[in-house]
């Protein structure tokens, strides 16, 4: 292909072992400093790994957990068959109750407990049932990534910049992404499109992950404090806004990372569209609005210290909210791996 | 008092040393782990704690560099009275150049020079001039702040919550601040406004400098990340926000560190009323408005790092302007030490 685009091999942020016998992930609590591969085998460890940002993104700890059952599943089936259904009961629960705003997490770990449910069949079984839908989780992860590409790629064109707040890029999946699905779509096409990334505090999931991945892929970014993207946007330097999604409303209401409400605020006030790239499980029409939704507020340390430094007074009172709710009026369009939606939304079950 | 609220003794951000020996300040690189004072008493060190933020806020850098200017005119008038004049203007064109933004700088230095053109005069006697006119800055600074307490003080009331970014606080002048001075106006009236203060990335003075010296003071603080203003906002928590300012053109246009605009658009948002508090020598009717300022862009290893923490690739493209342009209409008023401003804003000189 000359002198196209130069694109990494791609990422892979969570994926099975050979023999089902670990959940493999990228440990991005080291990035960008290092890349490392972390094999679990054990519940604490996956539990520690979803509840400590190793593996992380709605989609990705979805497929984590699916992945870290299955393989739960097939080690007590083997060793304690007689315990099969309260071991993989109790990982269930735990598990689940890992990180509790993300739905995709519920929703992964129950599709996998209840392929198991396979009456009077022998653990070893049901075990290798759960393999097959974490299985199929994982490869539905990666095609729904594919498929929001395409689908967001129709917003967009290369040349255009686009503004993204956190990072629900490959990382955050076990495909290329969602809200950066369409860049790597329309980069495979030999189109650029140019990303300003916000750091996006306290995580500095942006700086850490967003900024590295689209290096390593070889697309242009620039990294800004999340104070700037206003005064980006006020320079007429952003086309569009995209930004994944934890949770969204049967109304439209969107829980991302705390500052996408601003973001979105900012964009409406600049004019500038604001898409919201997530996958079909992410939709929940079981919620009838933002009002509804359970918000992790996280440790206040947190937003104290940073690299173990501390930045602020150590008994500074802190609000450390880790999402917040955009209202769907200032949603320009929803892209799932099914479709874009337009305003007014409604989602069904 | 009896149970009134507890103030500490007021800090002391800059101020002159006893035979204008040196100047003093607060060194607030080392804040809020240490509170370090310097005594500076040569040109270099004396620019470089000015370029570096170890004094900083622009009414603080203003008085800095006027008795930084008379203790150099000192010593030279001491020392070296035949070069006199070009040791003093060298330093005065040094100290002027430290900071490109802040206009209050340039007329400091520019109002200390000029008092020491005394027409024959010998050294010595223009010296004392410029000290004398260094003493007045400061005393000025000092009343100011009180005044735009006073005057600030009449849009707000007891009880009420408000959000403020960077450090426009005692530490920011040599008095009680400039969008602060309102809330320690009404402490000392025994009337508690409670504050929440963005961290203001890249550099954190929220986190390292307005969170401490309000902590200090007594006044109820709580700390945010940049992005979290938005959904305290949408949660009904902010009656104002309070804002310093670096330079306000003539049409109102408020240059102000970067996140302010970000902020102002937010309170619009919200209908949240956003308050601009400045001392008159930020006022600059020669800048028609904000299109004609001279916006200072920082080093990219302020963003990529925290603390010496690498925080995002190494060698990732940052875009890091230190200051943004608020336009005058979004802010709902400009107080400064002689008046409450209302738009639409026409300062003249």
């Amino acid at each position: 292909m000359g002198d196209g685009p130069r694109m990494a091999l791609p990422l892979r942020a969570v994926t099975m072992a050979p023999n089902d016998a670990a959940l493999i992930i990228i440990d991005q609590t080291c990035l960008p400093g290092a890349l490392v591969e972390l094999s679990l085998t054990e519940l604490p460890a996956m539990v520690e790994a979803i509840r400590s940002l190793r593996v992380r993104g709605a989609p990705a700890i979805g497929v984590a957990a699916a992945i870290g059952l299955a393989v739960l599943a097939v080690r007590a089936a083997a060793e304690h068959p007689a315990t099969f259904d309260a071991v993989v009961g109790a990982a269930a629960e735990q598990l689940r109750a890992a990180r509790p705003t993300a739905v995709n997490l519920a929703w992964a770990v129950d599709r996998v407990l209840t392929s198991g449910q396979v009456g009077g069949a022998p653990p070893q079984v049901r075990a290798e049932a759960m393999v097959d839908a974490a299985t199929a989780i994982l490869d539905d992860d990666i095609a729904m990534c594919e498929r929001i590409g395409i689908h967001g790629a129709t917003l967009l064109r290369g040349g255009m910049t686009v503004l993204t707040h956190c990072n629900a890029g490959a990382l955050a999946t076990a495909g290329i992404g969602t809200a950066l699905a369409p860049v790597y779509t329309l980069q495979a096409r030999g189109e650029t499109v140019r990303v300003f990334a916000d750091e996006t505090r306290p995580l500095l999931q942006g700086a850490r992950l967003t900024a590295w991945e689209l290096q390593r892929a070889g697309v242009p970014v620039t990294l800004l404090t999340d104070g700037m993207a206003a005064s980006v946007m006020r320079d007429g330097r952003i086309d569009a806004v995209l930004v994944g999604a934890d949770r969204i409303a049967a109304n439209g209401d969107v829980a991302n990372k705390i500052g996408t409400y601003g973001v979105a605020v900012l964009a409406r006030h600049h004019g500038i569209p604001f898409y919201v790239l997530a996958p079909t499980s992410t939709l929940d029409p079981q919620t009838p609005d933002g009002a509804a939704m359970h918000i992790e507020v996280r440790d206040a340390d947190e937003v104290r210290t940073l690299g173990g430094v501390l930045t602020a007074p150590a008994d500074v009172p802190v609000h450390n909210p880790a999402f917040d709710v955009t209202p769907a009026a200032l949603v320009t369009a929803i892209v799932t791996d099914r479709s874009v939606f337009h305003p007014p939304y409604h989602f069904t079950a």
